[in-house]
């Protein structure tokens, strides 16, 4: 049985995935969360489909012991390999399961646009899973795909709003591909932070361009299956999130400040020992 | 028994170890190589010690069934905290290890430097490995260290050469902590890829900085060693190579020809299976 109380588990092989967190608590900020970033295995987009589905299964059956009400992948590469084996185990449990792929190809289908463009890591953009997807929704529009590596390091990097993210910016957005695209795709977890760099790229060139941040279209995405199943939680008490990773260093815990806008304290579990 | 035909071992968390095999084949061009780069768990650098010494140690198993001759642990974060786990399994083997770090320590000690820089990832940096050894050695060397997480991701990237690895370098190495350096190490195998860059800053602002390529270091140091204990390699065979990879993507093999001069056949072998 799922109440409404129960947590809604997220996880990533990251914590690039805090930025989903962050746009759902603020849309439902009387939700409860159990976040896993899998650090051990970061990132996933060099792995084979057969070692992510492996990873993404063994955090499914993690959150459901954590007894969550609703699963959100807010990975690009575990959403577009592993969503159907995670949604089986997830389906066994009754639970359903968010990916961070489909609510975005919705959103621009819905919006009727005519040339789109998505940026991505090289992992995301070579699965080709955006276009493959919203062409079968929308054979008609154009939509371009260019990697742009060098953006989720450089942030969490922490190079956000100053010359080095301009210059990186400027250097992907200018792409001959992308002109003259009615709207942009930022299509990593990492990417809302620089959205305003992204912003700014785009009135300097006098450029229309919609900025579709996924976190955002995510979250909206999962407060509807929660409005949807009655289970938005609707208890007084204080919320109680948990933030697990599946290694812990140092780093990471200073990275997840630049991510998520509150202290966190990192859990470290590692649920793959055998 | 070790014999002068069997090949270097050398292994790395990624693919970043091929400028150290590349370095090794340009002083030892007759050598024969098995290569372990494990790309399933990059980058290392973000794990905990214990979990590095586990995959370091199941790797060094794996080379020492390879029959090789010597093992090179061309990964800072390996070198600097698995060494010792490594030298005590191929110890048994009667097989010597040369890591990143102490080559590159003792190079630095040899030139009686005031004033030494060290650029390198957060991990590396953050460990403190360079000075707490320089300074055992030789304590009146003023060591400064800078951690420079964007440059391994610019590389891989493809940036070299250009207006971002311009721009990048630059806000980096005019940090005022590097100011009046008169040798600055490149403590990552990533880093030979941007000598260029580097020594072309120091040129432009006419500044005398020594430039210290770790792999070219380790190369050397490599040669001495086979050369001390007998094992340079004098067949005329036509070198043989192996590459092995934990994980296969297409996006190593690409990236493969930006670290290594010839193509790379990539064997991918999950040595961890249980």
């Amino acid at each position: 049985m799922r109440i409404s109380e129960n947590p809604i588990g997220i996880f990533d092989s990251g914590i690039g995935g805090l930025t989903v967190a962050n746009a759902i608590l603020k849309l439902l900020p009387r939700e409860n969360l159990v976040y896993f970033g899998d650090t051990t295995h970061l990132p996933y987009g060099d792995k084979s489909p057969e070692t992510i589905i492996a990873y993404s299964s063994k955090i499914t059956e993690f959150l459901i012991q954590k007894k969550v009400k609703l699963i959100v992948i807010a990975c690009n590469s575990a959403s577009s390999t592993a969503y159907d084996a995670v949604r089986k185990i997830a389906d066994q449990a009754g639970i359903d399961v968010v990916n961070v792929i489909d609510p975005v190809v919705q959103a621009v289908v819905h919006k009727k646009f005519h040339k789109v463009g998505i940026i991505g890591t090289r992992a995301t953009i070579g699965s080709q899973v955006f276009p493959k997807k919203i062409h079968l929704e929308q054979p008609s529009i154009n939509v371009v795909s260019l990697a742009t590596p060098l953006l989720a390091p450089m942030i969490e990097s922490g190079f956000i709003k100053g010359e080095i993210s301009k210059v990186v910016v400027e250097k992907y957005l200018s792409n001959d591909s992308l002109s003259q695209i009615e709207a942009l795709i930022l299509a990593c977890t990492h990417y809302p932070l620089i959205k305003n760099d992204i912003t700014r790229y785009y009135q300097e060139i006098n450029s229309q361009v919609d900025i579709l941040a996924t976190n955002e279209i995510v979250a909206t995405y999962v407060q509807q299956v929660l409005m949807d199943s009655g289970l938005v939680n609707t208890s007084l008490q204080t919320p109680h999130h948990q933030f697990f990773v599946s290694d812990y260093t140092k780093s990471f815990e200073e990275t997840t400040r630049l991510f998520y806008k509150e202290e966190v304290e990192l859990i470290c579990k590692n649920i793959f020992k055998k």
